[in-house]
């Protein structure tokens, strides 16, 4: 029955730990969402309104001194629609109010650092909404896969991100953790697109193929995530992806889950109205 | 005669030297355009996507090393709207090609560096547009109004900004200076609302009052900033504000015919097209 709602909250429907094993996961099932594409675009819409609303009174919080704020982490194999993502969900708000950080191969100076300094250098300020595009789970996602440090050093970091995540929400940071799974072969024919289109041949690395070599240890590598970082501080949400209509309904709600749990009113004047309104009046 | 069109280019009806002084100038007037509230709200949805695809093109050759970028200078009295132009014409693009910063009261850290360090450690990185929600020309409004420095020090400064956007031209950003223009009459009216809507208390500050008694100063300061800094490489433009639309479509404008001079084109691969192509098709 598609009737363009959710049955269950998508906190819920999309955590990992309701979820099977990522090696099952269905990349085109929309759990938790009765509707097909027309009825979720319609709803984007309308939320996105909600969202949108929700986000000037973090931003004017903020302003106020309320250092609170909410950090998406976004992270997905190549071609998942993490750009996408920051486009068309952050899009929906006010763009003053975001802090976007895309995280790629470590610089030499990041390299000489330990693995969250970057990280830290990033985080959203109070009355922000931070969009890390990847993030320090690079550090145990494609570092473990080819070992670019010996495994002892990435099997230790687990348990630092959790320590990390566990600062960070006690600072004030509401922390939303998105997966993004497209199936293998959804992610050919999205490399397909973009060598078939000049206008998107500066998307494509050929990297991304050597990458799909690799697949199966990536799975592992999003399961070990899975299973020792989902967090009820900082939990996890896989995000089926093959549906890129799904994946922005779903993340522009669990936003507005986690803005809505702030349970924000409007700042208070920290002036007396109506004598202002006196002198505005009396002024030329 | 009303057709919702331009008549001259933006670019040059806006321009502060095609303008007279500033003292005389009509906050309620559409320089250039010849349209109402419904035809430039319908011609900004249309250049909104002209603008969001000359926006995509330029960060995909920042993303191939292209390191051009656009700066946009906002600067205006209270309540102007330089913060709606973050958002309603900032909006209409990707947010993660945007680079905003918002310049406040400096910070003792700022004050022990030269004005324009600040400024020069929040310039876009290639690819990127920039937007400044006030910048370096605060260094000659509130500070030569208000004399926060010795005039020697303030009048000094002129050249030193005009040299500051040469070299930032010559590296290659591009900059589109604009000055929001409200009337006395409309800012009392739009203070008045920030203090009838308690949704708008945190935008009011009772010194943006106190400021009101030193118009005709900042009207003279901003004469000066077109006279010494409006130069053929970085332009200023003088934009009426009292109608929201027109400022925003306005602005929007400005930045197209930016990023139209660029002549961009899609960057080309770095890879062999064909030669990919047979490597997905033979992975898995």
């Amino acid at each position: 029955m598609s009737n363009g709602a959710w049955s269950t909250p998508a906190q819920k429907s999309l955590r990992a730990s309701e979820l099977g094993p990522i090696a099952a996961f269905d990349a085109d099932s929309t759990p938790g969402f009765d509707g097909d594409k027309s009825d979720g675009e319609a709803l984007l819409t309308k939320r996105g309104e909600h969202f949108a609303d929700l986000q000037e009174l973090l931003y004017a919080n903020g302003r106020s001194g309320d250092d609170r704020s909410v950090l998406l982490v976004l992270q997905g194999m190549d071609t998942a629609g993490k750009g996408g993502i920051v486009r068309h969900v952050g899009g929906l708000v006010d763009p003053q109010g975001l802090a976007i950080t895309g995280f790629g191969k470590p610089t030499p100076e990041e390299l000489s650092h330990d693995f969250l300094w970057r990280i830290r250098n990033a985080l959203p300020a109070g009355g922000r909404i931070g969009i890390f595009d990847r993030s320090h789970y690079e550090d145990v996602l494609p570092v473990r896969v080819h070992n670019l440090v010996p495994q002892s050093e990435w099997e230790a970091r687990y348990t630092v991100i959790n320590d990390f995540e566990r600062d960070l929400v006690d600072q004030g940071t509401t922390v939303v953790k998105c997966a993004l799974v497209v199936s293998k072969d959804e992610q050919k024919a999205r490399l397909a697109e973009r060598l078939d289109r000049p206008d998107k041949y500066w998307k494509f690395n050929p990297g991304d193929i050597d990458e799909r070599a690799y697949w199966d240890a990536y799975l592992e590598a999003y399961q070990a995530v899975f299973d020792r970082t989902d967090t009820d501080y900082a939990p996890w949400h896989i995000i089926p992806a093959n549906r890129k209509w799904f994946s922005r309904l779903a993340i522009c709600e669990l936003l507005i889950t986690a803005l809505e749990n702030l349970d924000l009113s409007w700042p208070p004047a920290d002036f007396d109205v109506e004598e202002q309104k006196k002198r505005l009046a009396a002024s030329e």
